[in-house]
């Protein structure tokens, strides 16, 4: 069960999708420069980033004072990192350059320890690793080190890598079980699951075990969190919520208890996902069966029990957190997009570890719906929380939606989700595929060509369709040499009868956890043709969910739909949607331009004139008058200035 | 249309009502006797009051540090207030003396100039009146002014009254728009309102304008907010929403512009309906117009746009204050018992002007549901918050219900809600009876003996019936002289058939502003009997009304029902009320003795069992199974642990 995952360098996987291709377009042209804009400092309206001079002041090359938050550093990496997956799909030899500017800075602002980060080295000299609970120093090594893993798998340069390893030997020897070490853990997760990468790569067994050793001592007693509070005198960081609250709350940093104690997707989502990913990554390789089973308890309270239809999770605003279970309020819902890119990932490992198409299924419903909707048409704008119902003109009075914004914000109100979701878009060919021993997992149907080693030989495909608008999908072979080896094909939930033909024969197979598994010598000429009926489905939340009983949201293939008020008026809590509705396709316009809507014959409860007493004992003023429903993609909400937005509607029986 | 009211000594109305008669036994035996407890800091599991020590220390009766909010003050004034409507219900020798003994440690507290504030005796000397905005000064003035008016017409004794005019004259020279003399008004208001009623027992017309001057000089710019905020160089007393905030956020305290520009309830709803408790006294005994159109401005705004079908106004937590027209969120309510007591005074005030039955109408549904419901039917534990709807177990874990609580809270945590319950239950006579010179005004008909003078005459009148459980409601006339007068009965909004007899025949009379005007010279013997059929009404809101969209809510006259876990299970959401359920009467038990419930076969959408998917595509797993659902008032709920309620229920086509 624990299959051997084959690691595929990323050039050997390219986008072709249209679809995918003009987000991946929007990285390369509108984002990646301004985020270099940003983190120089170059747009005037925006807050100063510093990030660079950060690095620059603790090379020795400026002087000057540290500026941003104690995770600044991370702003430069994530840059870093999504440079190198888009290199990895066009080249750029003046941003190779760039970047590889960037790299000999960092290598400059590296300790002779190999000890990098600039908030302790310029600010806080003599404080490192005093307060791993909150001061995201860990964090920041975590996105160093998945930023070498990626500009090394894209461009094939070890500088960064060097760069890297040299910290995470230095961090190995600051941290373990052993006499004068110390025993701490991230408050904030990543580095776990971006030393396995590091591993993966250099097959240095230290940083697998230094993982390990991260994610077991989590949550033992003492807690660690509060040895290093006792030991700095009782300081904190953080102050949003009360003294000390980031030491003391345990549960939002996950360390409440041990890892496999734990039964519950609770505290900071984002931290959730994170270190769940690690874990996964971790048990996969070692075979580690305890970590497989918090891994699957975890993953099934979490989506099974806490997840949005849009693969968004976290149901509020204060600790961006989880709440309990089927708690999933859609206008006060918090779903930011680094927690649903976590998501992924989380989804990414465990697809890995078990082949199961229902973590492909997660996965392409985080990202065809919440990752997506968190960056506009434009590129300029993003969502950090996503809403599945909004009411601009409430939201701006009513205090419980603080955290909601009718529509996307520039980029630089925030530093965290945009960088995020362009890694995202632009290493995206990960999650089409995972290259197990067993099988060659095709798990999202994007168009895209790419070329796999099996046992010394190469295997070339091209997959072209529209997915997700159309139904038909062709994965055609590229390779002269056949290679005989298992090709498994996602059936997605979202499809009731999908059908696959090889080289126009109904294809013979066996379908295992929801993968059809076709063995074959595989050769140039091969075609499979899937056919992925696309029926426009009526969703329906568990009973336990009481924000969405009576109502009822509307999918079609990935794609979660919604009500928008420039199609359909204001007053969306008035529409009903007949049970027994008839849906037609409707191609959009406009900025909407290639995305498909959904119409049908539906019902408003019109809203009364303006003197209208506001209780009524009359059930007649309640009939309702007929109304087309346009229904566009929720993740393209937002693209046509503020307005009402509602994803779950009222059924009409 | 100015008419003027007839100002009745409290003890010319006894309470014989059973319901409301308990009410006040509870008020009298629990509620006084434990405030007083408190208010001496022998209640061992509570938090000190001090409030009394504080008053000793000013009087130099005892050495010591000021202790308490700024506000401390008015805990004794509240329970002054109390205990005089209580006597002015039943005597009692033992608790006058008790008050006669603080009245007389409140008269030895006050300086020589008449000015009487703790805080600032104690505390701060020496900064009195710099900071009118956070501070509370003249608000717990006006708590003294209103414990002093009642304790006169409760008593007759005059002592209290007397410091409470010393130090109205000691404010009267400060506050003005003469030279020397601060343009400032308080920051959240009460003085108005009790200046008019200090007004109202005095007749000293200084009372009156300055009660004008504060109400006419609030909103004005430059704004004294700022003046004074300047003056003490920039300091501020309240630090919960960030700096300042109660200086700069105008809104909040309804001084963002003058109240004659004023068109919407917005900002803290207890100030609002104390302010406008204010504007529509002065309004009326002044005949001043344009006060007049204010308070319909602001009382069609916040009655028909803002209020909860409770009664409850103020939507959110965040300032407790309202939001903007037709956000009525159920379970994110703030609702503050207070604001509806406010609610009721506003009211009061209206019809005193109006004589119109829609100001009884508000009054009544804030009386019997808000207002009782925030106590619990121990006379023990006291509601800040009334949420319309709740789920135990989801305010435990999501943030955005921190403020509310699934079960009534003992008295001590909060110092604010318990006290003010408890003068208005003991003061409800003042709500039942609307003497003008027009005519005597029932506007409420709980059991209750009363006499009026009207023009030298006596008329007296007993009120029998079991209001508001039962239709039959019997007025007797006790007077031997007749009297010349016009009686206006109110005919309930909920009440469609409402037939009305005197003396056996027909009442022969005009029903103006939905009041049956009926004039006679009564006396002994006569009787009027009302019919007001208690139809279970469906009750609808306005469809602007996003919260309430395809729900119903049931009211039997004028209380509003509701369902609770213990009756009906849990999952409450996924009950359904059928369009042409037929409903019976119950009994309720045990702790819902008296309580009339109702029953009705309704719907389920059952629960399913623990692994069901989050998400389904089966429209047959909705369908719906039988179910009684048994409505329990919901004034009553919470009174048999802890567990879901809701009021707003989803009804079946």
């Amino acid at each position: 069960m624990h299959s051997e995952v084959i690691e595929a360098p990323l050039n050997h996987i390219t986008i072709t999708d249209p679809f995918l291709g003009e987000y991946q377009r929007l990285i390369r042209d509108v984002v990646i420069p301004y985020q270099w804009q940003a983190l120089n400092d170059a747009i005037p309206e925006a807050e100063p980033s510093h990030a660079l001079a950060n690095y620059r002041i603790a090379a020795g090359m400026q002087q000057g004072e540290f500026y941003g938050m104690v995770f600044q550093d991370s702003d430069v990496t994530k840059w870093l990192e999504a440079v190198a997956w888009s290199l990895s799909q066009k080249g750029d030899p003046a941003l190779e350059q760039t970047a590889d500017d960037v790299i000999e800075l960092l290598a400059r602002a590296q300790c002779e320890d190999g000890y990098l980060n600039t908030w302790y080295s310029v600010k806080e000299p003599g404080l490192r690793w005093t307060n791993v609970a909150e001061c995201h120093e860990l964090y920041c090594a975590g996105h160093l080190f998945e930023a070498a893993v990626a500009f090394y798998q894209a461009t094939g340069k070890r500088r960064l890598l060097e760069i890297a390893c040299r910290f995470a030997d230095h961090i190995d020897t600051v941290f373990g079980p052993n006499e004068g070490q110390l025993r701490g853990y991230p408050g904030h997760p990543e580095i776990e699951l971006a030393l396995m990468r590091l591993y993966e790569v250099t097959l240095e067994k230290r940083y697998k075990d230094l993982a390990r050793f991260f994610l077991e001592e989590r949550g033992k007693q003492p807690y660690y969190y509060d040895i290093e509070f006792e030991k700095r005198g009782g300081t904190w960081h953080w102050n949003d919520w009360g003294d000390a609250w980031m030491v003391k709350d345990k549960a939002y940093t996950h360390a409440h208890k041990p890892l496999n104690e734990q039964d519950q997707a609770v505290g900071h989502a984002v931290r959730s996902v994170y270190l769940m990913t690690g874990l996964a990554h971790i048990a996969r390789m070692t075979q580690d069966e305890e970590k497989r089973q918090t891994c699957l308890r975890i993953w099934n309270n979490m989506v099974h029990k806490r997840m949005y239809i849009t693969g968004g999770v976290g149901s509020q605003a204060v600790g961006e957190a989880f709440t309990s279970d089927y708690d999933l309020p859609s206008d006060t819902a918090y779903a930011e997009s680094c927690a649903s890119i976590g998501l992924m990932m989380f989804a990414r490992r465990m697809l890995e570890m078990e082949g199961d198409a229902q973590y492909a299924d997660v996965m392409e419903r985080a990202f065809y719906n919440t990752v997506l909707g968190g960056m506009a048409l434009d590129g300029k704008h993003f969502f950090y929380v996503n809403p599945l119902e909004t009411q601009p003109k409430t939201i701006a009075c009513n205090h419980v939606y603080d955290h909601i914004k009718p529509v996307r914000q520039r980029w630089f109100g925030c530093a965290c989700c945009p960088p995020n979701i362009a890694r995202t878009l632009v290493a995206i060919g990960h999650y089409l595929f995972t290259p197990r021993k067993d099988a060659l997992f095709i798990n999202i149907y994007a168009g895209s060509k790419a070329r796999f080693e099996i046992e010394g030989k190469s295997l070339q495909l091209r997959i072209d369709g529209n997915y997700p608008w159309d139904e038909q999908v062709t994965i055609t072979f590229d390779n002269a040499t056949p290679v005989a080896h298992t090709l498994a094909l996602r059936l997605p939930e979202w499809c009731e009868n999908p059908t696959v033909q090889v080289n126009g024969e109904r294809a013979q197979g066996g379908v295992i956890k929801g993968y059809l598994h076709l063995h074959r010598h595989w050769q140039q000429g091969d075609c499979i043709s899937l056919t992925l009926p696309m029926k426009i489905m009526r969703v329906y939340a568990n009973p336990r969910v009481r924000h969405t009983a009576g109502k009822v949201a509307i999918q079609r293939g990935p794609l979660v739909y919604c009500l928008e008020e420039a199609d359909n008026g204001a007053d969306l809590h008035n529409l009903y949607l007949p049970q027994e509705a008839d849906f037609r396709l409707e191609q959009g316009n406009g900025v909407l331009k290639g995305k498909v809507l959904i119409q049908t014959e539906g019902a408003r409860l019109a809203t009364p004139s303006e003197g209208e007493a506001l209780y009524h004992f009359n059930p007649r003023r309640t009939a309702l008058q007929p109304q087309t429903l346009t229904f566009i993609p929720w993740f393209s909400w937002a693209n046509r200035g503020e307005g009402e937005m509602r994803i779950w509607i009222n059924e009409q029986a």
